[in-house]
């Protein structure tokens, strides 16, 4: 590999993807002496560890979707580009994206940054998807929304018992962070939310179920924090199975190891796959891509034999890396380092290395569980500072400020109030 | 006319239409001997005056649309169905409605209140809906921000200088409050917002045409206003067209009087039409309804024949009475006071007289012009008086706060940061 020749202020960078590692990346190379163009093919940004609050009306899309342009917009050397990856020609160095306007635009590039992330791992069943959606984007989280509080207002109106009760039960599949907080926020719902709010139904008597193949709920975490996390689940009333693979998905049903649980809303998180351009570079680099779709790169985030092209976040499988969004910020800022360091020919930054300040996950109100540099917390102290790091990285000071009234008001009256059952939404 | 009998706890309330009419009227009826059932397509009461707002990335949709649950949760005579109404059966007394769950409902009243609202009027050409879609519910709202925002990304990427203006030209037709409002969030986006969010294109030479075939905006105004909100549209660089009618929508322009005009966008505020519930009411009762679709009713707000059933808000056609927010309100109120009075066998109010408290429209940053019990007001403190009554007439807290930071961070940075462009959402 030889090294990138020191670039002049002209040197190209295309970032493709503006997620957390894009968008770090985007953002570390402010002031340098590159030209920078960010392609996504949505116009925001994306907190994605607050989207099952959006699904469950604790907040407002918009405030976790920040504008990508308002994001950069102080910084000269930044472009947006509302755009879809259609093609990406390593030999040649360009991407090409079928924009915005219809047009198909060729994008030349000195370095390239793939951080397109991933989508819904549905682990060779793709034919659940319309049944049991993922939670990666913002019209998942509306779609889902949909679900859920359509089901409470059908379960309000329908005659049948058996009916009702298959629209009062919830099964998340999946009981990594997403899967745990959104059935404990479902669970919050049920219980402390809605009950006023109905006549004729009993929404404490909703079933929601957590269904994992792993004998683990928060298979990562420390062995007492996964016991505390299902405990403070059941707590809340949710029915943790473990061990219980899904077997399969349909309109009406989950079945669960070997039984069918009558069901309306299914929601799926149980594993993300790379996003489709992993693949079409893999194929182009000659190199394979791992079970998850990631690709494989060496210490300092490039591709094998691709000094020139950084693979970050969710596309990237890097050994002892977890797929979570710190990760994916610190990617983002290790790349542009590299970058800077080679357009100034400066010594390069050490090769990466993942630090983990910690994780948290939280249950519901005071119950949450985390480990920070080897220190277990749990209870009102996990979820005192689960509240503090979200509200930190939150992208935006006048969000961070709407979404502590939203929680505030949530905390004091146990009300969700971003609750519009918007019009079905065209995913894609 | 024969009274209406006097009720017993458990006279049957139904109210069709959770905006202002069927809300004031729901939450007037708190603690009295009836049983409320409030009928709503929609799980959300509407802001419509702010929904402008939303279209142009001002606001977030949640944060205007209370739950109309949430709203009535303490009200224990009150429940909420989330229903399509399909029928009503004038001589049975009885409204049908397709529920959530997808059953035919039959609700039995003993007193009916049609609150249903208007839908946009196309005076005839229906046809030009998709290219010129009206602004009443949150999907419309949602699917005029993505075309607005879409419009100026498509043009950062447009190679095409004819194209590129077309994209860059916003034609809003109607002069009314909603259409000046627009116009003018409009060109501030264009000229405040967005000129450092992009590179390529100068988003201050946007064209943002207010068109309307009457001779002024803001047409019940006194003349003074109308002529102070035109100056300061054309202040703000909105080209106001007046007398000028449209006679032609397509796909890529708009023909004004007899200049094809290329956009991409256009926006319908040039009138409304009462829900088809009127005519259907209209048939059965054997009344004409009015031009815009409205049911003339009495000055008890009842339809004529039916002493129990009121009509309200956009529905109905009162002598002298406006289609605004606080008429509608005044209805609602008016409407309680009389169910509650025959109910309780007390004296029944005196007949509905419309209480103008005045009318305020903003046109940006500074610049609204409005009329106070004869007094007339503009700039500054029209300004400041209509983000005061807005906010106090919003329902709930929180979205008052809410919205509140969001307007505080709008004057600051004159940015606007609720941005997201949705997927193409189905209305309907």
């Amino acid at each position: 590999m030889e090294p990138v020749t020191p670039g002049t202020p002209g040197h190209r960078v295309v970032i493709v993807g503006g997620g957390f590692a894009g968008l770090y990346a985007a953002r570390g190379l402010a002031g340098e002496p590159v030209d920078v163009a960010l392609v996504d093919r949505r116009n925001h940004h994306l907190f994605q560890p607050l989207l099952y609050q959006v699904a469950t009306g604790a907040l407002s899309a918009d405030e976790i979707a920040p504008p990508l342009r308002s994001v950069l917009r102080r910084q000269r050397n930044a472009a947006v580009l509302l755009a879809d990856v259609e093609d990406i020609d390593l030999a040649g160095q360009a991407v090409t994206a079928r924009g915005h306007d219809g047009h198909e635009h060729r994008l030349p590039y000195d370095t390239l940054v793939l951080a397109a992330g991933a989508d819904t791992n549905y682990f060779g069943h793709d034919e659940w998807s319309d049944d049991a959606p993922g939670l990666k984007s913002i019209e998942d989280a509306v779609e889902i929304r949909r679900r859920i509080l359509g089901a409470f207002e059908a379960a309000e109106l329908e005659p049948d018992p058996v009916v009702r009760s298959a629209l009062l039960t919830f099964v998340v599949v999946g009981a990594g962070p997403t899967g745990v907080e959104l059935a404990g926020q479902i669970a919050e719902l049920a219980r402390d939310v809605l009950p006023q709010d109905f006549e004729r139904i009993d929404t404490t008597s909703a079933r929601v179920l957590l269904v994992d193949a792993a004998p683990h709920v928060l298979g990562g975490y420390h062995p007492r924090l996964s016991e505390r996390a299902a405990r403070d689940l059941r707590a809340l009333g949710v029915e943790v199975r473990l061990e219980a693979p899904v077997a399969a998905v349909d309109a009406e049903a989950v079945t669960i190891a070997e039984e069918r649980v009558p069901t309306r809303t299914v929601v799926w998180a149980a594993g993300i796959r790379a996003s489709p351009l992993a693949a079409l570079v893999a194929g182009k680099a000659g190199i394979e891509p791992d079970r998850g779709g990631r690709l494989p790169v060496g210490p300092d985030l490039t591709l094998p034999g691709h000094p020139e092209v950084f693979v970050l976040g969710d596309m990237a499988s890097v050994d002892g890396v977890p797929g979570v969004a710190p990760a994916a910020m610190q990617m983002g800022r290790h790349a542009a380092a590299m970058i800077s360091a080679r357009v100034t020919a400066s010594p390069l930054p050490d090769p990466f290395r993942y630090r983990d300040r910690g994780t948290l996950a939280t249950i519901g109100r005071h119950r949450a569980v985390g480990q920070i540099r080897g220190l277990r917390l749990k209870g009102l102290p996990a979820w005192v500072l689960w509240l503090a790091v979200h509200l930190t990285y939150l992208v935006g000071f006048q969000n961070r400020l709407v979404v502590f009234v939203r929680w505030s008001f949530s905390y004091l009256t146990r009300g969700r109030s971003a609750r519009v059952i918007p019009g079905r939404v065209s995913r894609g």
